[in-house]
């Protein structure tokens, strides 16, 4: 995008010596807006961009992968604002206007010297066309490089968004995290910016689910640089409602592809939950359904075994009526009011065989309703997870 | 037990024509009390044997597995009160006198000409050492019977509880159920007994986590006979707190042996948490750690990633600190305030290796603790759930 450069490069923090370091910069201060993981035990780096995100403005992001900075008391604390600190002295910019992210294995202190080698080496490869490589340094295991791009008009003027994910698929299985960074030309108030990015991740990355293990390190980031041309947005007008359209339609599809990218995963599966109380009930049965362990393993062995999605239903807390509840494999309806419909196994199976499907419930108790994305459970994933 | 006649046989509902059906009938009517699972979708003997606990009398239980008659409509409430009516015709006493339980596949109709035919044979072979029997005629895959035998004194008298569970070693998969059937020959009030029940099995069976799935089917009965010749327990007196004391030693040694035949589990694990502000966030944190997949499986592969404590610990949502927590393998302290103690990865390693130990972590936020018994997640977890 104008007016953004990046870069990833190989500091050494890994020691497959893959890249992992990641530098993006804006060329003037941007309008910025985050969020970050509601695990009550956060990582050195999310506490001090949470920090910093408060004044509303940033220029660039640092990141590095291979190292969580988690769990690392002070001296953690100390390591993630020297990291922003060397960034910003090569950039010639304040470092608190600079943002930071971490993943990795918890609990060890930071290489600094390789940190700080690697962000010199980072700063002169900048490039306006740096973003795939930037995209490339924070895949872990990712086994497919996650970015979005997407243009629309904004008053007949021309805007982007742009943006980046890791998460979900790591060979290293300490790196339980998703990092997200994003970008837009778009003129935004911060704090509208702030609350469009909060409702896009509600209904992207919060209801992806690999394995119900919530990261100490989240972070999403979006940094608005205004060079599309468009008057502010500073109101919750039709602008804004295209901004937020395009920028949920931009994490909706990095969300799907973390789902996609899940560890071990040979199943993405797109569950939906229809008919509910209220949104949060719809939410709540759809996390705990995509959680349960015994789902998972009969979706990756193919078996249409929708006891355990009632199961894990009913097991949910939320207002439901186990004798209204229907299901679909995807077209297929297997479940009505509760009990089977008496469909056929081999039709079951044709659904369930296909490596993409979804799985419908409607709990007819309302008309609130959810759409989450999630995987299954192999052998894969125990293999991932054991060291 | 003297006064309590039992059997288990093999009636056809499991295709292996392994023993499938539970006897236990008392000489005379019983004082009853049961706990049932709080999962909002509840198996059709659930719903049925809930109704008749309320008079508060049972003289028989009948039980099968193979078959959980869980999201079976009318027809399966049908079903298992035929099966109670047949139990009770051919025992000449009432239907309403007797518990019924299932186990086994959701959602389909129980083969109800098996079952009478089994009740039948079961009625004709009681006898009063038939215990063993049964115990094994409720195990699917559990690779050990899982029996308690206690003696206590009460008033000089001889009093006794036995017991008997099923659970969380299947190799049908499907039966993700826990059944426990108790008898006491102690003299007890009815409400005191539920009450004592309903306490041991909140500091037992509901502080197993293997992983994480609540049934539709769980149930714990338990038939006190009044033979003991104490005089009748009707007050919170020290008799009481004997008995108590004797459930919960007796429901607690069930529920271990539940954990330690977890599906597919190498280790056997005791968690305990300290120095929490309630007890409540000392047992939601508890259930959250236990039910981490990430965790369960380092554990698995023997790796003491201690960061994955700290990481489900904060994502449970309790009152804490993440710079006061303090983590033990065994007697071996890993975590400090938060941070790494520095300790040798072999010393961790020689806890880990072993088949059983414990977790210790104290929050240090106050006096609360929880303990609760857990395993790990192997590639066998997956291979018993896939079908």
């Amino acid at each position: 995008m104008s007016g953004i450069r990046a870069t990833g490069v190989a500091s050494g923090i890994k020691a497959t010596r893959a890249k992992d370091l990641v530098l993006i910069v804006c060329d003037e201060i941007a309008t910025a807006a985050g969020t970050f993981t509601s695990n009550k035990v956060k990582s050195a780096p999310v506490l001090v961009s949470m920090e910093r995100i408060k004044s509303g403005k940033a220029q660039a992001v640092v990141a590095n992968s291979g190292n969580a900075n988690a769990c690392t008391g002070e001296q953690g604390l100390n390591d993630a604002r020297r990291m922003a600190e060397i960034a910003g002295d090569e950039l010639n910019i304040s470092s608190e206007l600079v943002l930071v992210a971490s993943t990795g294995k918890i609990g060890r202190t930071m290489p600094m010297d390789k940190l700080e080698s690697g962000i010199k080496v980072a700063v002169s490869q900048l490039s306006y066309t740096g973003g795939h490589e930037a995209a490339q340094a924070i895949m872990t295991t990712d086994t497919f490089q996650k970015e979005v791009a997407v243009k629309f008009d904004i008053q007949g003027k021309k805007a982007h968004i742009g943006g980046m994910v890791k998460g979900a698929g790591m060979i290293n299985p300490n790196m339980a995290t998703m990092l997200c960074f994003m970008a837009t030309d778009v003129s935004i108030d911060q704090s509208l910016l702030q609350e469009a990015l909060k409702t896009a991740v509600d209904r992207s990355f919060n209801m992806v689910c690999v394995d119900g293990d919530m990261s100490t390190n989240d972070t999403v980031i979006i940094l608005a640089t205004g060079k599309a041309g468009n008057d502010k947005i500073n109101q919750h007008n039709d602008d804004y409602n295209i901004f937020l359209d395009a920028l949920t339609y931009s994490t909706t599809k990095l969300a799907k592809m973390i789902a996609k990218d899940g560890e071990g995963a040979t199943k993405f599966i797109e569950l939906q939950i229809k008919g509910a109380k209220t949104e949060q009930d719809a939410r709540i049965s759809a996390h705990a359904i995509s959680r349960s362990p015994l789902l998972k393993c009969a979706l990756f062995g193919e078996d249409p075994n929708w006891g355990r999605i009632m199961s894990s239903l009913g097991s949910s807390g939320i207002d439901m009526d186990q004798n209204t509840v229907d299901i679909w494999f995807d077209e297929l309806k297997v479940v009505e009011n509760g009990i089977t419909t008496g469909f056929k196994e081999e039709s079951a199976k044709d659904v369930l065989k296909k490596s993409e499907y979804n799985i419908t419930i409607n709990l007819k108790v309302g008309n609130a309703q959810a759409t989450l994305w999630t995987c299954d459970l192999s052998y894969d994933y125990v293999k991932i997870n054991i060291v």
